[in-house]
């Protein structure tokens, strides 16, 4: 396994947001070209007029127009975008959208052919982007249909030691209960699994599974997809060797600490999932999408209009969500090195009086 | 308003829980005696069973037969149970649920003749108490039968300025957006905005409504409960002066931080409200039943059988639960006494020549 220094695509989001000011003060700090390449998709003008307006300390950019040029120790900028596009702080636009989805197209192109090794986005803005090219509610859904050859996205919220998995998305609370089934569940489990496995090295991950009603269910009494859906699921997990423990009532489970014996932690639905997370870890955490051949982060924030432009946004989330890049792509490089070459079982025949290793047969 | 000591009834619940470790311990510190006068509802042999079984300091304990033979300076006990029942820690009977409804019993009859202020209880086993007599969810559903005259209950999850309200209890996820209506969320805010300022002597009280759907519902993409439920009774609360704000998205405002700007919060369903509150100060909780004539409080947790006779169960909920009910009992007196008198606005004829204050006439 090679230490080289890992190429980071760098997405820049909505350009009215406080993307490049997290961005920016992120690479502040010059230490971090130590371990990444970055390669930002965006506008190296825009760049420059977000360091001014918002008096941030000059970063070593440089200009570049492929990720093959990009250079370590600088900071390097691809321009993806109109070189008219002004920035108007707070502002949701058309022109920023359509700025957010080409450097998002032009990241992936260059995720597929390999000139990058991991994705960090910066918050969109889930109206302005839409357009023909771009029908999904999110960067998730897109990077699915972009990336995954079939494969489904599983999103995962992470900070230090808590890892919050979601089976069901973005939906009106009205439709989880008839979303949710045996497989969907499984499913995400398996991809759970085996992203704890792969991605952050836990050899034998134990995945806790919360109820979907209160109490988790209180025995039917309120409500039965626990003993009819959400059991059914975690048995057949079981058999497939995964360690997962529950259902367990949500609302203590966060309370009580139980949830720092568990390696993941796989919610129902959306809040039920990021209201603790937030809860606990608001502005640490990191959005990590699982499931997929490619590799992406994101902070746990939003455009954050409101305080576009004011200086006053933390670059804390973004910063951990570049290490979080990093170290994934590290893991799984040497997850393969150390599964891709493993001893064959050799076949030994115990029935015979004369008992023998026969190297010239494999086991079964 | 007289600072007399506060009749406190309170009630053993489940023997066979940490009822009365909690209870044994909240009193070991007998200063407490200074600001009430206990009535526990119970068992004297039971509750010494328990103070030797947890080696735990002895109380000043005193048998009565009523409430009103009650000595301030000691901890008074009603025996309401069979003298020949036994504790067998952590087991589910149906002797500990009828001796838990015989305590609950007798003590709503104290209060519905007012022999004791308030009334404490102690976490029951909500299957073993179940019977002819008892056909409730639990304590809340229980007391707003028994002493509410028509009027409904709402349960306040407290802890120092952090109280949360449901809309909805306990019922199925599935079940929460066909429930709510308009007219349930604006009879709850009416009764939680009445709670803040008679209860918690917050004279104009600033309550926070939380969305259904994730995000609020994203301008109806994710749900369209905000814009044709909540905000409705939003604005008929409005009309009638109460201070409500949002509907926000559940997950960011704690995180964030926001929930500390209100006075309360009224999440829409059990999990909302109480995976944030636990996660935040679960061990510090009072469970507050409002919308009631009658004063009930309780801590946060269960019987906690699995931890029932091993002197682990911290009694700081408890105690927190305790003054809760004192400080209401009296905030209650001082909300009456300070409106049963107000002065009479006085006519004033602003119209003639010859202004004068007319004191033979009232204003309309």
């Amino acid at each position: 396994m090679s230490e080289k220094k890992v190429k980071i695509g760098i997405t820049h989001g909505d350009i009215n947001g406080i993307g490049y000011e997290v961005i920016l003060k992120t690479f502040a700090d010059d230490r971090i070209l130590d371990f990444c390449i970055p390669i930002i998709y965006g506008s190296g003008k825009i760049a420059a007029y977000h360091r001014k307006a918002l008096d941030l300390k000059s970063a070593n950019m440089n200009v570049i127009n492929h990720a093959s040029e990009a250079l370590p120790n600088k900071v390097n900028v691809i321009n993806c975008v109109d070189e008219e596009l002004k920035v108007e702080y707070g502002k949701v636009s058309k022109e920023a959208g359509r700025a957010a989805f080409l450097a998002l197209e032009r990241a992936s192109e260059d995720l597929d052919n390999k000139s990058i090794d991991t994705l960090l986005t910066a918050p969109i803005n889930k109206y302005s982007i839409q357009g023909n090219d771009f029908d999904f509610p999110g960067h998730t859904e897109y990077l699915e249909h972009r990336h995954g050859n079939g494969q489904k996205a599983l999103m995962i919220l992470t900070s230090d030691d808590l890892r919050v998995a979601l089976v069901t998305g973005h939906m009106p609370l009205s439709e989880i209960s008839s979303t949710l089934s045996t497989e969907t569940i499984l499913e995400k489990l398996l991809i759970f699994n085996q992203s704890l496995k792969v991605d952050f090295c836990i050899s034998a991950p134990r995945i806790a599974v919360l109820s979907l009603n209160p109490h988790a269910g209180e025995e039917g009494l309120l409500g039965t997809e626990e003993r009819d859906i959400i059991s059914p699921a975690m048995a057949a997990a079981d058999k497939k060797g995964i360690l997962c423990f529950g259902p367990f009532a949500a609302d203590g489970f966060f309370g009580s600490g139980a949830f720092s014996r568990f390696d993941g932690v796989l919610a129902m639905y959306h809040d039920q999932g990021l209201i603790p997370f937030k809860t606990m870890v608001m502005g640490n955490g990191v959005n990590f999408t699982a499931g997929l051949p490619i590799i992406r982060t994101s902070p746990d924030h939003g455009t954050a209009c409101d305080i576009a432009g004011q200086n006053k946004a933390s670059e804390k989330s973004f910063r951990n969500a570049l290490y979080l890049g990093i170290d994934i792509f590290r893991n799984r490089n040497f997850y393969q090195v150390s599964v891709e070459n493993p001893l064959k079982r050799q076949y030994y025949d115990r029935g015979g009086d004369n008992e023998r290793l026969d190297l010239t047969k494999e086991d079964a």
